[in-house]
């Protein structure tokens, strides 16, 4: 009989140890700003056992749902040491199941770290494109989507280790900073590999390496002074994501009667005009079907995001976040997301994708914005991305004759809307990403108009960003082919590429072209802090030539981007204020010593970057 | 001896009599807000002599110029009745010569006239084009251009008395306000007839009619409780104004070390990271060379300004203003001319020409401009025109396939911004003007599109503006042909016009389609407030069919456009926001009752606008 009890003591406890199938966070720090942390505990039926700490940490609130698989656990950490706190689960009469939660020790300076800044300049990484470090994780047996790097959609095998291998290759070219598309598991069964549907965000995918890995290429690049900027999805997970197969909560995500789909009219977030269905279909519609839109006026989902995201920049070491359809999401759920991050890491950056075509509209969604003053709205998120000058980037070099708005126009109409903004040097500059036509196919591989376009993003105010590939001329026709046309295979990335462009060896004469005009201008402007902080001060542009200045009170630099394909003769005379007395300089891309006394020379299709002395 | 000495002493007093060859403001009013009056005196070395008043008759200042032919006499008037004053001229032991200045009794009301304001709906006339209802005014000996009707751009003889003979036609069309362009003498030798240059602002062209046949317009107008706006022109004067050949000052108008015309370039104005020389050159180099540069940041110049403004309100009776190229003038200087006028008129009215592409541009310049306000700038202006609307006019119904930015989402899109705009109901709406191609030439004379236009130009939010002649279908190339082109006469405004389209029975079959759309939905638009005043609701244009609701507490108006030459089906049920319960409804268009209760139907290329019950 005490054997039959005894047995089934066992079954039973074995059977609620085993309920515990998740905890999220899975850990915590002491020390954090976000001392209440609200942990999710889930599995089968947890909900009707009593959960109890001990005394030293404090239960603030439990909260359940209509999923009995769901326990949320506030717990009060202030003032507690680092360590393992057990937390128990228990049913009356029957014995219970335990976990011990674990606060871990903050690295030192961890909530002072440094975002990334108009400093920097951010390399764009579509990881399952860039490299492949680690051949065997390719596929994974429980991911469902296998590796084919014959299907252009699919999964080519790109990982950390790829990036981690390459990050020599990068210091030497002059980025500081990466920004790698989401690295998290997605467990669609096929285009997963852009991995904005994750299905688990507490978990890299395999495919790519292990959280451990993605906390060693931030290390890594720590140590080369070089920043890494996590892509965070707030707006929707994919529908392959655990929780959404066991909703929490029925309004977890936004549901309708049947399917809607956004209408991706974001205008309707601040048209004092919009009737309200629309503006409830742009937040609340789902972005493509596989994509589940979180409801982040739920507090339940906008505090497992917030926790999420703050566990992420602990845990591996970030140092900035770009926010996927940024303003998609419920706008004031959203600002109290940013505004909790930084509120842990004051100094930390957020960029968020707000892909308008208006400078007001894009200026309303970055943090003190005097646009989203006029309704009382502030965002809290740092900066935002130039859209409309990667629209002018997009066009200009292509239009040899200037009118009254092409050609150098476009960038000159840019920067005279910047007082819209709040800040401009925390706007990322940029002609083009994962999500837009290749910069040098517009340019149809002309090197010329690369370098203009990239004088332009190099030396203008704001925190420049380029996509990988671009450096040595890689091409891409979304309109054409699609994205995966956009995102091919970093040639050398892969052991049996035929090429490598990773080495000046391995890469054509044509990519070396393109490679040593980016590095040369990265490199110089990584050292020259007044092109990453400088004013700036434009002239009208005349004969598509546009000239502007960066100043500070050490240094001026005068640039000159002459997009007329005959050459140019200007009068310096006109240029006085931004001279400010100097009568000569060095262009730094030539190398040449200029005299700027009188007139100034320059060949078509070509710019100038002057250092004035 | 005696003998001689009087005739010596007839002689001087003679002589120093003639002196006087203008006084501005010639008189002004007792009991006005600006009381302090600063009346130029001109005449041969006038400086020369001492100024003395009729105690009562406080001077404040006396303001001499390097030009001896000017004195600016400060008056103030305040609390002095109205009357005959006797300012003295006066020479140390000479007799001098007298002026007798009159302040007039105000018309009663006079400063708390209200302007035009969204209940009116504005027509603009070119005089020289509408009617010519004086020919014998036609030329005029003291002015250089004479009448050709057989040159394009020539004067063709319309006038004041034209536009008098024709009120009757506009009151029965439904508009309630004219915008004349300007009346005032010119005296270019050539294309006088656009009347920008003036000569001489205190006088109405005498080939338009006398200064006392303005003020007549102006009170018939006010007998069909119509109002009259003036086209003031701060920025500039003709090369022949007498002061121009006389200047007061060095500074009057913007010098340069020769010739410089304006960079158009308005955006200089605000522009954070502008070069100074080009804001300097928008604001002060000459629009074009025939028209100096007035410099408003020259106290006399601007205060010349703000009497003149402020003596024609008075004088005329004057309903509104509308300013011509607004943000061409010293920022500063507009806005305080702006402010002055005012603040004599509270509840006038003034639109601004301010012709840029993107609403936060425009809003700028408009009072209370929370995008002004992001750099301290407030013009005081109260109405700025809809310019991104009218861009998005010209083009739209053209445009069957809607695709994401086009057709009707172009109208959306505008109003989408609306909330940069201080006041909405004060934005000028219209389909052309005198400087814009004609909108019945954007769509080659199709009559189904013309009513889609003014469905929305006089159903939207905001003040409608309707050009002369579009009613009847009027044609005109601009960019092939012209200002002239887009400035024919009026049919039938001669009296050897083979037709007169002021009839019905004068108007083709054409015309009179045409017509009476017109004035079907601007006397619906003039007898329902809500058309006026009240709220707009806008949908998300689906495949190319826009709905919008105006609507107030009492009354609402649905309206549809379907710019697809299809006809379409619209499940009412999206729109019950903005049918608020309604189940039927007039369309005022065909008169047709309508069931809303599920679905609506409407023909390719129609509108409706829909009365609600």
């Amino acid at each position: 009989m005490k054997k039959f009890f005894f047995l089934l003591l066992l079954l039973v406890s074995a059977t609620l140890t085993a309920q515990i199938d998740r905890v999220e966070p899975p850990f915590w720090w002491s020390n954090m700003n976000l001392s209440e942390v609200q942990v999710m505990f889930y599995g089968k039926n947890i909900s009707e056992f009593d959960v109890s700490t001990p005394k030293e940490m404090i239960i603030t609130n439990i909260r359940k749902t209509e999923n009995p698989n769901y326990v949320f656990v506030s717990l009060q950490t202030e003032g507690l040491a680092s360590g393992s706190y057990e937390i128990r689960f228990s049913k009356k009469g029957k014995k219970g199941f335990s976990y011990k939660y674990e606060l871990k020790q903050r690295e030192e300076g961890s909530a002072h770290r440094v975002g990334f800044n108009s400093s920097d300049a951010i390399y764009l990484i579509m990881p399952d494109r860039f490299a492949n470090g680690n051949p065997a994780n390719d596929s994974h047996p429980e991911l469902q989507e296998k590796a084919d790097r014959n299907n252009p959609g699919g999964r080519h095998g790109g990982d950390i280790e790829g990036i981690i291998n390459n990050l020599d290759y990068l210091e030497d070219l002059g980025v500081t900073a990466i920004w790698s598309t989401p690295l998290l598991e997605d467990d669609d069964p096929r285009y997963s590999y852009h991995t904005y549907a994750q299905s688990d965000v507490y978990r890299i995918d395999p495919r790519y390496g292990t959280n451990e890995d993605y906390r060693r290429l931030a290390n890594e690049m720590h140590k080369r002074d070089m920043k890494l900027i996590m892509d965070y999805v707030t707006n929707h997970w994919g529908g392959e994501h655990w929780m959404i197969k066991d909703l929490p909560t029925y309004d977890w995500v936004h549901q309708f009667p049947g399917y809607k789909n956004s209408n991706y009219r974001m205008t309707t977030q601040f048209d004092p005009n919009r009737a309200d269905i629309d503006r409830k279909l742009n937040e609340d519609g789902w972005f493509v079907s596989t994509m589940p839109d979180l409801n982040q006026s739920n507090p339940l989902v906008l505090n497992y995001l917030i926790q999420n995201a703050i566990w992420w920049i602990e845990y591996a070491g970030l140092d900035g976040f770009r926010v996927d359809t940024y303003s998609y999401n419920d706008k004031t759920g959203i600002a109290e997301w940013t505004q909790a991050i930084m509120e842990e890491y004051p100094d930390f950056n957020i960029v968020g994708e707000v892909w308008m075509h208006d400078q007001a509209q894009i200026s309303y969604w970055q943090k003190d914005s005097p646009v989203g003053a006029i309704q009382s709205y502030n965002s809290n998120l740092p900066s935002v991305m130039d859209f409309t000058l990667h629209d002018a980037l997009m066009t200009m070099f292509n239009e040899d004759d200037m009118g009254w708005d092409r050609g150098m126009v476009r960038a000159y109409d840019n920067f005279a809307n910047d007082f819209l903004y709040a800040d401009t040097d925390n706007l990322l500059v940029f002609a083009g990403n994962h999500d837009t036509n290749r910069i040098n196919e517009q340019y149809q591989g002309d090197l010329k108009k690369y370098k203009l376009a990239l004088t332009l993003v190099l030396t203008t105010r704001g925190t420049p960003q380029l996509y990988y590939g671009d450096e040595i001329g890689m091409r891409g026709d979304k309109p054409a082919k699609g994205d995966a046309d956009i995102r091919r295979d970093f040639p050398g990335g892969w052991s049996n590429d035929s090429q490598s462009a990773f080495t000046a060896e391995g890469r054509t004469p044509e990519q070396n072209e393109f490679h040593a005009f980016t590095k040369k201008l990265l490199n110089y402007r990584q050292e020259n802090e007044v092109l990453q902080t400088g004013k700036l001060l434009q002239y009208i542009p005349e004969n598509n030539v546009y000239v502007y200045f960066r100043y500070n009170p050490e240094a001026r630099v005068m640039v000159v981007i002459n997009n007329n394909p005959e050459p140019q003769t200007l009068d310096l005379q006109r240029f006085a204020e931004g001279l400010n007395g100097a009568t000569s300089g060095r262009d730094i891309l030539s190398g040449e010593e200029l005299q700027l006394e009188n007139s100034l020379e320059i060949a078509g299709k070509t710019s100038l970057v002057v250092e004035l002395k």
